[in-house]
């Protein structure tokens, strides 16, 4: 493959593919438990409070479906902001790619265990543990496209590459973190703990583009 | 981040990722109540009067299905329309677009519950709020993608972007309405008045696009 | 708006995000019947003949799959030939699209029913007209963004225009014709009657690839 | 269609087309069996050893759906790889494309089959047909789009173009050969033959990659 053009596919194709599969994904993944949600069925007549109890009784379908939906936003946006720098792909990151799609496909289950016994240790641990991989693969996504800059701009700052790896290792370990916590301590705080974590998240991100503004 | 390229792949990144995620969720939000039709068992032996009569016993389904379609169809257009003008995103905007689709992805089970129930008022309120919802997101993506034109073309007119501002306005007013509407007058009318918002929306858009073309 | 660009946008908004949806629609219904695939739980020990007459039992439903891969699959391929020749869209096209998918997703289930009671004539016929509106459907949509080379390249001739709307017109006709054969023919005659339909596209489809390359 | 606009249109239209629904079909074959996966319903008091017991039970499942995700994420990358060459794509090259589809679509069914009751022959035969019949259709999509150089670079030499077409060629015959194999040998042999396989193409992977990069 003596041509420059092949060899240049060869290394950096389809990106385009890897982002239509990973959001083909997400997507599906968002909305899969909208699939849970049934009508009731009414024994009696049809009155606003026979409706009211029941579908109150669905309340924690409606609850899963919402934090799945939140949880699986938060690593979409994440997934779009770290592609956001990467400029082509090779055979590494696909599969690296898939690895961490794994993850994010079983968030949904690990939400539903978690709504359903979220006062038990283990459902907990398993819910920060699923969490913990996805950006622990997430992490050495940006890793390997950015070493070197191999499959980013040339022009990126080993600075800002740092800065965006820094922030990528965040998530994986409180995560990690709040499984060992999980031992000790109530799963309200862990999952108290978790909050804090997006809270950190979300200030460290209006920062970081405050920075950018200023330059 | 001192480099204008990379700047500008931080803050206008991934508008196409934003609308290829859209398109997966509504893409499954169109087609999921055809996941509840079932083909019918028949008892007797098979002839058309039996298939017919078991196919008729389905009919809510297949009524579910279309006003489902139709309804995700018509906020399917107007994200569409609304994205056409934004040239750019940035990550509150592609939340934004979350938090919108995320009541996209229930839209199909209040139909469901409207259907069964329509003639009870929780159901038709409800439905009105989901829809209502929905609408407010869509008109805040728009106002904060025009603010300014942060994130629209710099061309296009304030008067022009109050103009799409106002059609946005216009789902969420008349649903929230139709919420309060429901506590004084049967359901029927309700759902008459919700026609009404369709036709009125529809004459709009032929008056706009005829003055479009004799600018 | 009296800007160029404005109007352009305004005009010739999202084809893109009109494909998007549309190859979401069609991948969703085309995998559709996978999810009524179900390994068979065996009462005595597993041996080859005991899972081999579970499968066999199940094989209707391969059938089914089969089936309705290769007839959405078809309209995917039509979809895709008339939209090669389609530059721009606007609101009417993409809601006559959606029409055009609302038939297609409900495919799969059609095929269903004709599989399970393909010798009475009722799910004959239902399928045959699910069928003629999908490609009545289609071929709306073509007569709408060809009229005038409306939607098309400006430089596509009358003549080769006449050819795709009539080639566009041979299913919607001949699945019509079908429905009106079915009260007077056994079932299994109209089925061969749809096989001539294929093979008379596939023929026409050669002649045509051929004269193309003999221009 | 003498216009050579038009007849460059007939000919390439839709590459974008054939890998969006090709993404489509494989994002919803990869995540399938997560719908498979239920939150155990406990009949004593929620406690660690309980859920994990509960939990232990669903294991079946879960290895279900990593190895789905690992055989569907294997034939995405294949499909990704040969389709990186191929510059346009014709009315054939699509429907092949289809024809392999159906078969990834039917992985996680055979998967699961095979899990259930990977001890007997007859399950890892079928599994084993599915993928070599999958290979096929890769090899045949690689070998209509590179025969003279039809779709792809006019740049690509032979000796380039046979070696990716081997390349392609073990995975089915790999199969196929296990296919008899299963008859003679225990079913775990087999398997193990298959994780040859992978560890072959993997090797063969890496020594292609060097030898590009010594070139």
């Amino acid at each position: 493959m003596a041509e420059d053009e092949d060899i240049g596919d060869q290394r950096g194709y389809g990106l385009d593919r890897t982002l239509a599969l990973s959001d083909g994904v997400f997507a599906f993944a968002i909305t899969l438990l909208v699939l849970d949600l049934t009508v009731p069925t009414l024994t009696g007549a049809a009155s606003n409070p026979e409706i009211a109890s029941a579908l109150s009784r669905e309340l924690p379908k409606f609850t899963n479906y919402f934090i799945s939906f939140f949880v699986v936003g938060i690593w979409w946006s994440s997934h779009r902001r770290n592609f956001s720098y990467i400029r082509i792909d090779d055979g590494t990151l696909a599969s690296l790619n898939l690895l961490f799609l794994l993850w994010i496909a079983l968030t949904p289950f690990f939400t539903n265990l978690l709504d359903v016994y979220g006062n038990v240790q283990l459902p907990v641990a398993l819910f920060a543990l699923v969490q913990a991989t996805a950006g622990c693969f997430m992490t050495v996504i940006w890793w390997y496209a950015s070493k070197n800059n191999r499959l980013i701009s040339k022009n990126m700052k080993a600075n800002d590459i740092r800065k965006i790896l820094r922030f990528n290792l965040i998530a994986p370990v409180v995560f990690l973190l709040s499984v060992g916590l999980s031992f000790f301590v109530p799963t309200v705080f862990v999952q108290f703990f978790w909050l804090l974590l997006f809270a950190l998240l979300r200030i460290l991100r209006i920062r970081e583009s405050k920075m950018a503004s200023n330059d």
